[in-house]
């Protein structure tokens, strides 16, 4: 059996959106910047996906910049609303500390500038604590930039009463929604959210393309200069096959959520079920609080690695945290901001799955996990100590 | 007659190039960072891919850096060798006044933190005196930035001469190729070339995908933070069906390119003969240092705007200047760089031919931009001046 469940760290095309992208590849390839037919049409295929996209999250089309993706959307996101802070002599931004890299290394590099960056706790189970968040802020915080849902643990943040807090004190909120969107409802203008940065990989679309959303009035820095393109603020030709293939696998997404949702949330049940079993394991994350498609579980005495390996020989595409660290040594960051120890966080193993995952398919994940963890604990000095009692059990 | 005569500022994606896309979307859809079959597959792909294009500029694939276009490319490079200068004390870029904005407006970024850009006269014909440049290098010269060919004008510049002279002086030469890579050949050791820009687009590739060339030893800038994709150096999910079309689309154009490019350059020669029996019109640019795609015309008493439109509904797919640039009223850069004064300049023509395109096409667009400029000068007050001796004429 052949099983994809690395959905998070990117998902395969709709049949609508590859279909879309070859209609614009062969038929629409003028540079939308050009006076002449071809060009135009590709231009007003650019704003019809603007309109789809901007729907989608409750926003006006103005307020979509296409982007390369979700990183370029959280890098000029983040810059943006410092350099708007630093304008009025507001330094300070707050996050938390398992915020995808994106997020975080764009802040040290505004912490090497001079800004100043509080990392908000997100518990035991992923979870923002919004009075916390309260307490954090600064007469000098300009920017709070907070993950909609995490891209390993699949925690889903209080974005609504963060929105409500950083309205009341006047502070721009970033949330970067990559994981999020075309997965849950998400409404900008209900949850006062003033940046939001998406990828259209994430929900069926493809790679290399994603946007940022911007309340109006908020003032964009350039990340990539040159021409006029997107209303002067992103140069570049725009990537029309990309971005229609994006508009169309977002509005696929939202229209199929509600239908589909369930049916993805009584599989991940399942299949946290399912992995309970296994001794000495434990849910990463809140359980209620999470994507419909995220499983994350450490287990004890493993290394995650090796279950990656053994789990693809079986034919199952599973991950041990976000793809964009993998072939790091260090254990997951998100792991630990949640407070697993090293040992642990190294033996973990993120499920995500799609809108067509079976339940066949879920019940064969359960059988070969148990069975590779097993089979990996059968050999490890680690587990051998914990089952003699020379070290102790933690999970 | 259809005609497509814009192939400057973006091609039609050959087939290769579309079924490669395809094939990836469907097949390949793996996230190249992840540890299973399917993503090392896509890993696989992007080193081959990496190794095609480098080959066909003489790298090593370790020097080839996958970026969202060739805006983004000439940002990147630009601001990693103004890094470095500045690392040193060094802090003065010697360019070109015809650059593509997405180097003028890096410099003039940089311009702000302190930079002093040079840029150099490309005289009436559109070419760079290699004996100005070594006069402009001072001690303090970090960077020279001059493009290969122009992107208006399709001027080729002595880039083998730049290359020289920066070598020798110890000073990084980069140049944005996006017009010329994949249309004449390009080698990066014999030229001493240290970074150049590539866009997919301009060569049958699709767009949202190009790559920057970086000679071993330079430290590249990120200028999208986060994960450690390209080495660290650029993040984001690697568009994977992309550069793969890219690769495939550069290796058919650079195999292709001795068999096209004398038809090519027959082609452009037959179409700059028919256009100068138009009075008082003038070829833009050196006639014989040109790309074999480019034909640019200035034509006194008329709008370009208006030239666009009619030729449109002839059929005609052309622009007046980059299409980066178009919807803005003044006359283009290029034009006003090479001396021509805003009257004429605002009555232009870029003409970019394809491989494909026949030499009936090319007599249609002769018979049509005849007929469309006779027609306009009819009811031109401009003309009307200059053909009572009111005005002078300049061409």
């Amino acid at each position: 059996m052949k099983v994809y469940a690395d959905n998070a760290a990117t998902t395969r095309m709709s049949r609508n959106a590859i279909d879309t992208m070859v209609k614009y590849m062969e038929e629409t390839y003028g540079n939308p910047s050009s006076l002449y037919t071809i060009g135009q049409k590709a231009k007003e295929a650019l704003e019809e996906a603007r309109e789809e996209v901007a729907k989608v999250i409750n926003a006006s089309p103005r307020e979509i910049t296409f982007t390369s993706g979700g990183s370029e959307a959280d890098n000029q996101a983040i810059i943006s609303a410092a350099a708007l802070g630093a304008a009025k002599g507001k330094k300070h931004i707050i996050s938390t500390a398992f915020e995808h890299h994106a997020v975080l290394h764009t802040l040290a590099k505004l912490e090497k500038e001079g800004f100043e960056v509080t990392l908000l706790d997100v518990h035991e189970d992923g979870i923002v604590r919004p009075e916390e968040l309260e307490e954090a802020i600064r007469e000098d915080t300009c920017l709070i930039t907070i993950m909609y849902a995490n891209n390993e643990i699949g925690t889903i943040q209080p974005v609504k009463e963060i929105g409500r807090i950083a309205r009341a004190h006047g502070i721009i909120f970033h949330t970067d929604a990559v994981q999020a969107i075309g997965h849950i409802p998400i409404d900008v203008e209900e949850s006062n959210i003033d940046m939001l940065s998406a990828s259209a990989h994430k929900f069926h679309g493809p790679k290399g393309v994603g946007f940022l959303y911007a309340r109006k009035g908020i003032r964009l820095q350039n990340i990539i200069e040159g021409g006029a393109q997107e209303r002067g603020k992103r140069a570049g030709t725009e990537n029309v096959p990309g971005i229609m293939a994006m508009a169309v696998a977002l509005r696929d997404a939202a229209e199929s959520m509600s239908e589909t949702s369930p049916g993805m949330r009584a599989r991940r049940d399942r299949l946290i079920k399912g992995l309970r079993e296994i001794p000495h394991s434990a849910l990463n994350g809140n359980e209620e609080l999470r994507l419909p498609s995220n499983v994350n579980f450490c287990f004890e005495g493993i290394e995650g690695e090796s279950l990656l390996l053994l789990l693809d020989q079986k034919g199952i595409s599973a991950s041990s945290g976000s793809a964009c660290t993998s072939g790091s040594l260090d254990p997951s960051h998100v792991l630990l901001a949640i407070g697993r120890v090293h040992d642990v966080a190294h033996g973990s193993l993120r499920l995500s799955i799609g809108e067509d995952t079976t339940d066949d398919e879920v019940d064969y994940i359960i059988e070969s996990v148990k069975e590779v963890v097993a089979y990996l604990r059968s050999f490890s000095p680690v587990w051998r100590d914990l089952e003699s009692g020379k070290a102790k059990h933690i999970l």
